[in-house]
């Protein structure tokens, strides 16, 4: 099979690397092309990113020339990491182009027609894509989002609860640096201190989780009624965000059910067999201390969420922790699943990897 | 004016340092004993503690003796920094033996006779000392606690809003590894990292903070009937634990009035004159990334309690931030602002400083 | 091939742990008894351990039960990771008995008859095994160790170098916090803070280099001689020893030589095809800012030696630093490469891997 | 007496916030003018800077307007913490203009006829002034740098042992995250990581340190002779630069003879009595893991060096650990102690502190 040539938008950066270093072995895509800055034009990506990952950028990947993000590009699936500014307008001339794209960035996604997903909480919300190209006019072209990476272990932890009723939710995270990128969070904030407040980011968490867990209705997205608070925190953790999460359900399940609910929860076929979709994408952790950022962020290639000490919560019912990597799960990995997914749908333009059928 | 001879149990602790270290200088106190584990009687103290806080001891202190817990001590102020289950059967001991004991551990808080003191917020629950020596039979004597750590900055947080009616509150804590004493957390555990619980501290804050803010009736202490949700996480940050906070209140105050009602508390006569006592007990800070604990943890030498990013909560009305210094605030400078009110309130004998009378 | 049996010794430590996570799928060897303290025997390994790694141990390990110190076993093969008290004459005990003992501890490393190996540096120490056999009367039974888990950098460094004549070393190292084990280092001295004092290295750096880089004589080990000084610190940084090495050379090789020496030292036959040895030991980094803890400690799968900034030295003429994970290459992942080149050297009685012959 | 004003150079930065801190209530100078960049002139201190020490910028210079770089100002006395190229030509110009600038860039401090002081160490320095202002034609300003906050440590442990004969010398730094101003070193490389280099710093430590311990001839100083190899390493730490250092002297004291010279040593008079002078510059710690950097820091309000581990070096004689609070006594504090000294010797037209005579 001759693999798919993807182009990174913004690939000198923290998230851009992820996306350089997932895809590295992608048995289905292979980056082909490089986007930076004006500053990193024209350099090889070996000398314009300083890589701030572990070890070293892939050689065939430090070997390719960086274009720049007004150069003509000939990839016919694109992942964007750029910054929320230069997306705005970027991905939508992309799509327009008939580039599928696949975006992490926060501009266009809470745009109706944009479908802001995670496969194995929504993938039904792809259909949205068929609803863009007629609404927009474009011809092969799509954008497709991700969420912020915060509010990915609680939409992922919420979703087999949903049945329930989710009435409330009262949530509080302790977020990692790489969150903020590179060079991010300066470390004389980050030493012997915590930062009370993630700019953006309690926005974000009361609205993309109510339309990533709304229900598709053939025009738009239903978002979810419930109410969310979100307070956002910074801690001196590299990768990871941990959401400490209360809610309050409209049945009152048993405990040990909804751990049942977890541990048995898989994503619709044909999410499920997806490159880079684990096996279970959770996982419920018995430890009392349990999960941490450096010692559970790593579950399932960094794509599972694991979850802890549920417990009763004596002003909304229920509470627990989530976790999951944010610049895997809850960013490059989760746009490239979706990338997955758009391509098992038919929905990248001469390249089909096999005869699925949505499970929506 | 003489100075009261103290003696400090579990001196060489971490907190039992925190006590030498705030006592030098005391204009009331002096530190004339302290006592050790079995392992440290009979050294000097300099060579006994393996001093944990900046700096050393002060030299006057490390030429000082160590004492078995089980010796006699002659000093009438006794300050408590032993483990629960050594302080459990001794700090009662010693206060039927006519010491004034000034507890920081938790073993006897919630008993139903010991005042559970912050003199800024509950000033007037001394007068259970009379309670408890009529019922004890202790002639002189006096057992008197201070909370645990976390739940200081949220008592004295909400000190104010009682006049609101507090009908439910959600807690979040991010807490200080010197909460846990020295060696108390691994660094294994605190580099790179985040643990989700931290042992026994949900349950003191969902009882500590009720007893605390409840009336006494002149027979016992009658708590708030509050529902308190509490979730306790540990990040690696040396001092000051925030709390995130979210109440509900029976009436609807503008923000603004809540920050008022922050800004100008002041404590009743005759705490506000204390020598420990901070002019005002709370401070409010306007910029959105505050309070921090490394930045805000020294207001008011470490007495203050600082406040932030008060807005509204979705879910229960109203969400801020609280920070304090937890081995200064939260315990040893707690421990000596009780035993200076117990001072002015002639709960001393044969030491009065002046001729208060109680605000109660 | 039916897989040998191994005993690890110490096992529910941080050091044990590495033990059983790298030993997990390995090709010749698998894990059948778990050694612990007399607290431990008895229960399960999942009970037993804190496991303070990622994630959690394996399943087949965590069901085995946790047996004594003096208990029996009947592994040919022992990884010991004890305590030094407790390995002083264990170790000697159960080699008596006939096991192969490659032991990380540092009771015994340094008597005569044992080789403290690193294969791809002095494999040929491995005929010191019949000195000691013959001298001990032991049958079957051997005792071999690895090094300081610092010294390994600066052997590892020093071995391409050796041809020009090591006259003078300065060393002082910058060292993770999992050399102390767990729980180990308190967080309370390494927020904010560094030590400049490790318990024990700095001799160790300054005798177990020169036993290592010495020459076998057919009776024993002629050391290098090498006038050694090392100061010995401890950085916040979880894994991953750096050392800053300063070296005055008989002979003035060009720098780019000694880059070259390095890039190309392979580890002789039959260690280089050895299942846990890396293809090459050493890699040179050129950015001006590496090796990192962090970013460098995996390379090879922790079993690479990253070397970088070589540059004159005003005082010794050469410096540069070198790093690797300590508790991987410097301390479990050594052993299990020093029972490996056992194995083929047919010095495990019944276990043979193949017709391999020793390149000493 | 009537304070004089002064002017902050470069006031929002880092190093300028703590030049603020530390000028709060100071016995001579009051902070007047506030400079920053263009972007913050016309704002208010309060607005305009980023206050990134502890607590909040005082109430007094929040409230003044900040001027920018190229605006008139009349603050006969001006601390510059400019950046490096903003520093070269302004710096002149200012003393030109007859202010006496105290600068902590390292601009101009290589410039023979501008005095590198610490006034400890090399007082008599200060008559370079008058070589200053005749070959320049000042008239009434002058330029006086202080070091490198990684070389004051060193030139300041080195200043007692000058009388041995300071033959080689060999130095690794242990870096705080402050040195590198404010946002500097990002957190993603100081989480569970440290760097083995610092751009810059290695050339510093290695010829400023030899002029400031020269000898000043009457027309310029002379340097001194050794040969220094220095290597400097970034660490997670907020405040505190660590040397390790390694001296071989002509003759060879005893060790003991060695801590005696640096307890007993004393600046000469005036600089004893300076304000801002602590008592003794030195001060050794007999614990064998001191000095660290969060536990000395403050020492003598950061002002004072903590040595200590002194031992005997197998390559260079001697050993030891010396630290200092850079951003105080190796940046601020010692621009401050700089311009005190300048105030005392009449070098600062129209103010006149006291009638010393200098100790040269």
């Amino acid at each position: 099979m001759q693999k798919l040539d993807v182009a990174i938008l913004g690939a000198t950066g923290a998230v851009g690397q992820r996306f350089i270093q997932l895809l590295e072995g992608h048995p289905w895509f292979q980056v082909s092309e490089v986007i930076g800055s004006s500053r990193s034009a024209g350099k090889t990506y070996g000398e314009a990113a300083r890589w701030v990952l572990d070890d070293n950028p892939p050689a065939r990947v430090a070997a390719l020339t960086v274009k720049a993000l007004d150069a003509d590009f000939c990839s016919p699936l694109v992942f964007s990491a750029l910054p929320k500014e230069a997306a705005k307008t970027r991905e939508l001339e992309l799509a327009a182009a008939g580039h599928v794209v696949c975006t992490n960035a926060s501009a266009n996604r809470m745009l109706p027609d944009v479908p802001l997903m995670l496969p194995e909480v929504n993938a039904d919300h792809i259909d949205l894509i068929n609803v863009q190209r007629q609404r927009r006019g474009w011809n092969g072209g799509a954008l497709i989002a991700n969420s912020n990476c915060t509010v990915m272990p609680v939409v992922m932890a919420l979703k087999p609860l949903l049945k329930y009723g989710i009435r409330r939710l009262h949530l509080v995270s302790e977020q990692a640096v790489s969150g903020a990128g590179y060079p991010g969070v300066s470390s004389m904030d980050m030493i012997d201190n915590i930062l009370p407040y993630v700019p953006g980011d309690e926005d974000k968490m009361q609205t993309e989780s109510l339309k990533m867990l709304g229900r598709f209705t053939g025009e738009g997205i239903d978002e979810l009624q419930t109410v969310v608070s979100a307070t956002c925190t910074r801690v001196p953790v590299l990768d990871g965000h941990l959401v400490n999460i209360s809610v309050e359900l409209a049945d009152q399940p048993e405990l040990s059910s909804i751990i049942e609910d977890w541990e048995t929860y898989q994503a619709p076929a044909p999410v499920l067999d997806l490159p880079s979709a684990p096996a279970y994408p959770l996982q419920y952790l018995y430890q009392i201390d349990r999960p941490q950022p450096r010692r559970d962020r790593q579950a399932g290639k960094g794509m599972m969420t694991s979850i802890g000490r549920l417990r009763e919560c004596p002003v909304l019912g229920y509470k627990f922790a989530a976790l999951s990597h944010n610049t895997v799960r809850g960013a490059a990995g989760c746009s490239i699943l979706n990338a997955e997914l758009m391509a098992v749908a038919g929905c990248i333009e001469g390249f089909r990897v096999a005869e699925y059928a949505l499970a929506s």
